[in-house]
């Protein structure tokens, strides 16, 4: 092989791309142990199911058709029409890396949108329609509205939206179509009381929930800078440092607020700021300038904690909050490019054209994915149905829907007292106190 | 420091390399968790010291002897004489990378193949024999089969056998090896009826087997392309691409298969068809189209959910399904390239010559790993001994072996009210009724 | 953008760091899960929170003032007077990476050295007053500690100390602080009898600190090979060799020292041992050989067996053994560089100059440290107040400062039998024998 500075640069990019694809790829265990920890243990099993689902069924189908559908050629602005598992041509593209490398950084975002979903429809969805929904998702819902805002033709792009790792076109649309979801779901059964009161359904492992958030906040390294497609662009070292900061603020801002409002700093609320600084900062990272970044993710770390009362009183029931972090810190992160956009921004004195266009683009992808979700869930309700019975919501989906419970009352039982399981139940003591009931 | 364009190569293949062995030393713990989890509680921490052997003792022979058996200049087409703690010279393996980086990269694999068989000999197997154990893999049985299959002048490499990153060196390798250990050691007490039939030894903990999975699907990134040891080649990108494509098409088949065989989509399978695809795909990787590797992992998928059963039949007890994983589906992998090979392969015109290198190959190397694996075991057996008492394994290793639970009574009853231990036991209401039956 | 050879280099370099920073970042989950699984439960979520304050809080906190007083023009030696914000001049660094890519890599450092004390102030320590002390410790005492060290112009580095990742700068920094923060608040309640003898309060869940031992393991994959700050430099693979052997071996010898002293090998020894590792090597990755590394892994990991009881002795209660691990092993690794230095080692033939200077510079930082995080301390104790009161310690930290416990019970019952919770408390058994007697 000759060695040139081209094949130097594209190995440096290839390189660089094919790292941050495996950062955002372990994103699908972040979800799947956030959901997971913030719901209780007799659905949590079912919800790693449902993102292993997206990982393998909803990746075939990125790979079949959802691909082709958000890069491949052109149609009016408003889909791809070649490159159907990822054959034909990608000149269009103008790419350095190649484009297996493009593929799998994608596809990975592709994923990372249904598991989005997931976590709102938490607790009460049958798992087979799941499958259904994921491999929409990655065909279809996600790669046109990314069409839309990444094709070099896609009719947002023409327009001028700025969307630089996804807040509208990943967290805004996959948010939206999880409210979508929750609506045709409805509620879980105990959430709601007939006086509109609402009851604390526990998280079961919260440290679960922090791996979560901890595995999700490192895919970010990978998810914003990669997005640069490039190791030769010096600017991805700040897009790395305006993610860092704006979750930071967004932590920061979600225990402070919590710790104020409710005299206790709410973990749940610092992991939710967290995650809402970053999703917030997504669409301008590469925009804004670190200041911006911090008050991008601070606003974010209050707009959720706002956020998730806000839903419950609507009795939309979103078990992990993906509605308030991705739909309503997504929406505004692509709004705030265009009040923070060091080019173009309000602040900035670049007047509201940006923030118009952000607007619009916002409205234009939020729409059609609530829509086309809404649509799906609905078909999908009406023919193999949705959601689980009540009795089997009581049972708990890991043993209706998978026969097995996440942990195994044996083990934990061990766990309970040091010793091997007792032959007379889940408690040692309760033998003991049969034994004497007996005589 | 001069930058030529020579400098430059070095850099970004080291960069690589390094990074890529990160990856793949952090499945480490994904073997450590998975196994972890799948069994029960009271075994489950003795399981992850195993593999935390694996990676000290077992790194640290690797360093003395293990790295120069594999690597160092050739005997005869078996195996290594020089380079022992990484001295001398090694300018016979034409590397563009340091050394040190190969060594790190390798290292890496060799640990993994210790920890396959950790997993098989769970819940019953003696501490201090495992380590000696580990040490005898590091530092030969891998070894001397990766010579064979790697080195240059290795007899199957001279053969031509084609194996990119180890379904057989590493897999089929390590799961032979774990046969034989199980073989040696016996099943678990009460996981065979007298009349031949199974009893279901429950998983104590899936999150902690899907995080192992997760994590070694992670790890993959790095296994996989990084085997490349240069990041100037863009095959790399499709490589990372067949490897992905192969772990969603096990994940689907393992799901859908036992969907459809028992009714549910049984979780301990989609895991394992997940880790199947990754393990059969690994030798065809660089070789194989994308749509050849759907094909591998799917039936990997498949054939990981008939072996479990099969060596059940065989009273080969293997609590976390390590032979059907890698033995059975590492020795799929290795012949599917004979078959799905872009160049060479028999559904490409070419002929039976690769598939019957392949399978000898693959018989060559297995047959070493069964055969000094089994030697190995049944010599610790007959010496220092191999198994736990049936008192010990019924009171659980973590207590025998390291006088601690995995789980402290204490801490979960805690969680278990969400207050504090109370004085008198592990369930609160029991004390209250003590009190009641003592008046 | 034009390639010429300096942007590729500048690209290679800044891909390095940029990935090296994510490591390290991601070395905080490992600090907060190995934090939380050697406690008890009541107390787990609470230190968790404090490691995300550090991330959060404490990032901030770099970036405004943290960053300039390390890194910026120097004053006598003693501090940086420029940068705050990242803002101004930063060509006195003679970077050829972006200085954000620095600083990211930097703060990645600084939080870790937060998050070493959040650990030994485990149990006791209120939440509210942690965020003060997260606050001075990225802004203030690490900074000026690895001013001296790492600013070209610090009066250390003047001197010719040697830390290349900081056994010193940061492990000694934060492990002494660790034993001042330990003093002031005082053991855990019920951790020593009046007789002096000692009560293990168990860890809680051993899989979580294994968990967060490989996270730092891998972690150090870019701590210390990153440190070099430039992926062009061959010998990064040499340090990431001498890194993993260290740890190796550290965590063999934490095994079998503990297999032989206390006829068991201790899980929490393999763990310490490992850390103990790289700890001690961190200071000379780059200078020593991977024999040496091996010896000074060796000792740390006996070091760290026979510390945690020595401070114990001393009644300073550190829950994790941070102090032991970070503190003595940091400072033997830091005068293990006068002695293993190939370049200027005691054991090289280059006197006993260069171990002076290390002792020197230890001493140094040590008593900087120590001392103004037992001022911080023991301000906060007189004013805002350190520790929460005896009942809230007995409640746990979890529902005092939080309000929600680390498992919801409702889930572990259901884990406990795997069945929905019955109405009738905890355990099954127990409704039934409450049927029984109310009958």
């Amino acid at each position: 092989m000759e060695l040139d500075v081209q094949t130097l640069a594209a190995g440096i990019d290839t390189v660089w791309v094919l790292l941050c694809a495996a950062l955002v790829f372990f994103m699908e265990a972040g979800f799947a142990f956030l959901e997971a920890g913030f719901i209780r243990a007799k659905n949590s099993l079912n919800i790693v199911m449902k993102v292993f689902m997206d990982c393998t069924v909803g990746i075939l189908s990125y790979w079949a058709i959802g691909f082709a559908v958000m890069y491949g050629l052109d149609k009016a602005g408003l889909f791809g029409t070649s490159g159907f598992f990822i054959q034909g041509d990608f000149s269009h593209l103008g790419l350095r890396i190649p484009v297996y490398a493009f593929w799998l950084f994608q596809a990975a975002f592709a994923v990372a949108v249904a598991s989005i979903v997931s976590g709102a429809v938490a607790e009460r969805m049958k798992f087979a329609p799941y499958i259904i929904y994921s491999i929409v998702t990655c065909a279809i819902i996600y790669p046109v509205a990314g069409h839309w805002i990444w094709s070099a033709d896609g009719w947002l792009a023409q327009l001028g939206m700025k969307d630089f790792a996804g807040s509208a076109a990943v967290h805004a649309v996959g948010g939206w179509s999880a409210l979508a979801a929750v609506l045709v779901l409805g509620p879980r059964t105990g959430k709601y009381n007939p006086d509109g009161s609402v009851n604390v359904l526990p998280a079961h492992n919260m440290h679960l929930a922090a791996l979560g958030a901890f595995i999700l906040w490192v895919g970010w390294f990978g998810f914003n800078p990669g997005s640069a497609l490039t190791g030769l662009d010096s600017n991805i070292a700040r897009i790395a440092v305006t993610t860092n900061l704006a979750a930071a603020a967004g932590g920061t801002m979600g225990t402070l607020y919590t710790m104020f409002k409710y005299g206790k700093p709410d973990p749940s609320m610092t992991i939710n700021g967290v995650l809402a600084g970053l999703v917030a900062v997504t669409a301008g990272t590469a925009f804004v300038s670190p200041a911006g970044a911090v008050v991008i993710g601070a606003v974010a770390g209050v707009l959720v904690v706002l956020a998730v009362p806000f839903f419950d009183k609507l009795k939309a029931d979103d078990p992990v909050g993906a509605i308030a972090v991705h739909g309503v810190c997504g929406s505004f992160g692509a709004l705030a490019v265009g009040i923070f956009a060091e080019d173009g921004g309000l602040l900035y004195g670049g007047g509201f054209h940006l923030l118009e266009v952000q607007a619009l683009g916002l409205l234009a992808v939020s729409a059609w994915a609530f829509g086309v979700s809404y649509l799906t869930f609905y078909l999908i309700k009406k023919t193999v149905g949705v959601r689980v019975s009540a009795d089997e919501e009581l049972e708990g989906l890991d043993l209706v829907e998978h026969g097995i419970p996440a942990y195994s009352g044996n083990a934990l039982n061990q766990g309970l007292d040091g010793l091997p399981a007792p032959d007379f139940g889940v408690c040692p003591a309760v033998g003991e106190i049969k034994q004497k009931l007996a005589t």
